[in-house]
């Protein structure tokens, strides 16, 4: 697998004009979605751990009961790649509608 | 339902016997995790999610590839209850023997 090419400021800001809910925070890109209950929040979850597992990128998250608060970066490189715009995008489409991002 | 009933500090100390690997902090209880990789660690937080939903007591939880972090506590109660040290018995049984807790 060819690693993947760090992203320059202008790239990532222009992958956040589609990613509106999302922040980069500490060269991280960053988003806290809500959900009705825990059931919808870990069921985003199991969808968003299949798309990861199968690109071999995985988010660094945490659930406190209708909360999934997501942190994306890629440790191969050190900061943002393209894989980690993608995976946002996997997640945002794989959330419903109600969330903020 | 009826509420849980907070449990003295040598009710919480007698619990952990049996729960070598989490501690006390914050008036919390928590344990870290260490699995192979990712598809062993998410498959531990589905069984967790499902017999933790069963019981409607949830875990405060991260993930960070083969790493899953946890934090029990009552919200109701404001502190430690049965339901926690029954969900970190639950989690334990859960987990897969290389883990620490």
């Amino acid at each position: 697998m060819i690693p993947a090419k760090n992203l320059s400021e202008r790239e990532i800001e222009d992958a956040l004009v589609s990613l509106p809910g999302w922040s980069v925070q500490g060269g991280k890109l960053h988003c806290e979605y809500k959900f009705a209950d825990f059931v919808e929040a870990f069921g985003f979850m199991t969808q968003v751990a299949l798309l990861a597992e199968k690109r071999n990128h995985h988010p660094e998250w945490s659930n406190v009961y209708n909360r999934v608060s997501v942190t994306l970066t890629t440790h191969d490189a050190n900061g943002l790649t393209m894989n980690d715009i993608e995976l946002a995008r996997l997640m945002d489409r794989a959330s419903i509608g109600e969330t903020p991002c």
